[in-house]
């Protein structure tokens, strides 16, 4: 199981171990990271010449976990405790007080496949898979990820390694299996701030009786991912039972993928790629159909926008995505269509969960002021899974989409969705809000998509649901010196400073130009 | 200077900044982790926005430090402290209960640099001094600096660069200059254990008048670096004005060169490679030569050992390497020779810190039972740096060096540069020693320098001073099976065991085979 590692007790290493520690949750926040803290004093760390920063495997209540250790000098932790951080408080599973024994960790052997592929080798299927497994087992430091997630971003992963590296990430994780077929799933290659697509499809085509589980995750490099946005409607950490009630019930779920450990190893490198701004294409495709293929999908639609400031830059760059992502879904006989899409600028009118949010209802419920662009988007991915799915004929999807949003049908479904999910919220409002005036006069001939999503980050987004970006503009809109061409929300008044500083020093924002 | 930022504060983010917190000295030993620790609830994560993991900007006394935030739950901490990490605490400097304002940290402009070399991009002299401006100044996560560091390994640095991450590594940190010329140094690299000879080196050539004021570093990934070695001897850790004092009075010294912040960018960059065991050339010459030119040096002599599980593997690799060597040092007006020597098997008889220092005085004090190799080794590049520096005729060096020991001058000049750094000291012996036996009747026909190397680091080399392997055979040496192979010191028995374990497990560290 994820975190822990099977290691035989042998009779001298049993003999050689000091006497347990008594466990104490600190309550400290350090993210995803694994921490222990001792006394420098304590008898484990003298016994076993532990230092700072060393590996440590903990022991309690049959469970272990690979800690990395810091040493207190001071006298907020006592002698024979054990201090944990929020994250190896849950893996582990402790109670307080109850003993914990530590000793060090071996030395992690599949580094060595880390070093041949920096020193320019490929990686076979074992190595990637070893890789994975101590990777998901806590026994990588960032810093050794970091390499592994650089080596591959450097000497591109060619196919076969790709092949590998997806069914490495399947296999260290857990995976569904469903009765009925088809499963369909969707996903859109990111890089367009408020390409939110994904709940109206669900709603669509589960409306039509397609099972659709969808697990999204959550944003990477973006202001927000579809796990940030569905959480501002309903409850998304659901556990694989809760996950097939839902569809059970409804025929579709929008859900975090990481709360079912589906492909858990391609949460913790996205978690690094999302430090270093990486997003390679090889770890692209190993991420997006691992988690489809854990998620026991059979037919699939791809979303690729394409723009200049889109992730995906030219038709060229698109198609040799294409060719990867179909061949590497073909190697795990999931039927793959891929729509390249208009990613020139963002799409709908909010960038941010909460603010992306509300758009998706407003096209749901048929709202007259509806963003048309993210209806038209959605029906499109939403028609081709209906023709692959067999609900509609070929070219007639899209149509069949529409109608079901024009009725009614797939706002009942979503709404039904989010209830079996646990009941559906209202999306937040920030605290703070500023307009953003036009420094001229003109028309608008470009939006950034990446200075967008930058801005909505500096807001606070997606850490702060509320925050982001509410365009008032689209590329053609005339606007006259001093009117209003987005809001900036922000839940603080610091961070609505930094954006508004970043957006002052990056007036390529929103360009405008003689009309 | 190092570690503070000049970063005007506006009106604006003036107004904006909270009240500030106050200052905790936690004891929190993170290794060089600048960390701090505030409650979840206090005003200026609140007010800020700032959640775990978060860069953030400490303010206090007009000293400015980048940090990492971690956030605290529990109540070991106030909802008005703001608690730090011992390096965090010795950055910034306060004083228990002084206030502290903190910010988020502005977008580190430098990563764009680093990502464009992972894409493959070479980097021009801006980009790196950008970079290595950014890393000093602590506003690099460890995942950053490891991609950094990993993008360097993977496409070898060329020589424009390796200059230029030269230069840079030089800018950024001090540099000395001395009154007197030629000003003399030597460097091994690495990769065979036991081989200390700098401290016999500068004994002898000081003897004879030449300034040496040696910088040496601690181990990368060795058991031991010329600092851990010399550290059981002396005080290492001398400030700019001792290392003159000591080198007026005594023509040379032997210092760890972290403590006077030459090439700082150099110690952070070597911890990181040290975790990723990565060793590349580029990084290794600009790490060599950033240390001599910021040392001031004119006349070099570098030691390249070669042999299949030395460093350098083969006679083509020490060529390229030396070649690479000798531009760039040509490059900063270095003199520069370069001496191959034999890298087969370890030199001496110890291998870690005190071992190694035994060794040492061993040959300076002309004892009967010195090692013989290293004695040669010592006088080979000792009477290279005579000649270097005008003090032996061409070809006289060496032999002007044996001569140096045999009469006690070295040993009466080394005795001295200790007194002159602080005082002399005893190496520690361990509280563990347990000798490993031949399995088997035959002659020793090779030593595996990586697998000695790994079984004293194992044994607690080089944190525990005193920890590592004395050797009892060299190459030809014929034993009997229970003969002791080598005696391994720790300084617990956990760590005595865990040795034992890899030595079971690596029965090729010493290859026993038929007369």
């Amino acid at each position: 199981m994820t975190g822990m590692i099977a290691r035989p007790q042998t009779p001298e290493n049993a003999a050689a171990a000091p006497p347990p520690l008594r466990a104490r949750r600190l309550g400290l926040h350090a993210q995803h990271e694994v921490l222990v803290l001792m006394r420098v004093d304590c008898h484990v760390c003298r016994s076993e010449g532990l230092g700072a920063h060393a590996q440590v495997i903990l022991a309690a209540g049959g469970r272990e976990i690979v800690a990395t250790l810091y040493q207190v000098s001071g006298d907020f932790l006592a002698a024979d405790e054990a201090g944990l951080s929020e994250a190896a408080w849950e893996r582990l599973g402790v109670a307080e007080g109850e003993p914990i024994t530590a000793r060090h960790a071996d030395p992690v052997g599949s580094l060595s496949h880390v070093r041949s592929r920096v020193y320019g080798h490929r990686l076979e299927e074992g190595g990637l898979r070893a890789i994975l497994t101590d990777i998901v087992a806590g026994r990588y430091s960032d810093v050794q990820i970091a390499a592994f997630v650089t080596a591959c971003s450097m000497l591109a992963l060619d196919e076969a390694e790709t092949v590998a590296l997806t069914r490495a990430m399947v296999d260290t994780g857990e995976s569904l299996t469903w009765p009925e077929r088809p499963i369909v799933d969707k996903h859109s290659v990111g890089g367009l701030p408020g390409n939110r697509t994904t709940p109206i499809i669900v709603a669509i085509v589960a409306a039509h009786g397609l099972t659709m589980p969808k697990t999204s995750s959550r944003a990477i490099t973006s202001p927000a991912g579809t796990a940030d946005t569905m959480e501002t409607l309903a409850p998304i950490n659901l556990g694989i039972e809760d996950i097939r009630r839902v569809v059970r019930e409804e025929s579709g779920c929008i859900v975090w993928g990481g709360a079912v450990s589906l492909s858990p190893a391609d949460d913790i490198l996205i978690r690094v790629e999302r430090a270093l701004d990486l997003d390679a294409e090889g770890q692209l495709v190993a991420s997006v159909l691992s988690k489809k293929v854990a998620a026991g999908s059979s037919h699939l639609v791809l979303d690729i926008p394409v723009g200049p400031t889109a992730k995906v830059r030219s038709p060229e760059a698109a198609r040799a995505l294409s060719d990867r992502l179909l061949a590497v879904a073909g190697a795990f006989g999931l039927r793959t269509r891929i729509i390249l899409s208009d990613g020139t600028a963002p799409v709908g009118r909010g960038i941010g969960p909460a603010l992306e949010a509300r758009d998706v209802l407003a096209v749901l419920q048929n709202a007259p002021d509806a963003p048309d662009d993210l209806r038209r988007r959605a029906c499109t991915l939403a028609g081709a899974l209906l023709e692959l799915g067999g609900r509609a004929a070929e070219g007639d999807g899209a149509r069949l989409a529409e109608a079901t949003i024009a009725d009614g049908r797939a706002w009942r479904k979503f709404q039904r969705i989010c209830e079996a999910q646990g009941g559906m919220r209202v999306p937040p409002v920030a605290g703070h809000r500023r307009a953003l005036p036009a420094g001229r006069s003109g028309v608008v001939v470009e939006l950034n998509n990446r200075k967008l999503a930058k801005l909505a980050k500096l807001a606070g987004a997606p850490d702060d649901k509320a925050a982001g970006i509410e365009m008032h503009v689209r590329r053609g809109t005339a606007v006259r010196t001093g009117d209003p061409l987005c809001t900036v929300h922000a839940e603080t008044r610091a961070e609505l400073d930094y954006a508004f500083e970043y957006a002052a020093a990056n007036r390529d924002c929103i360009v405008i130009a003689e009309p």
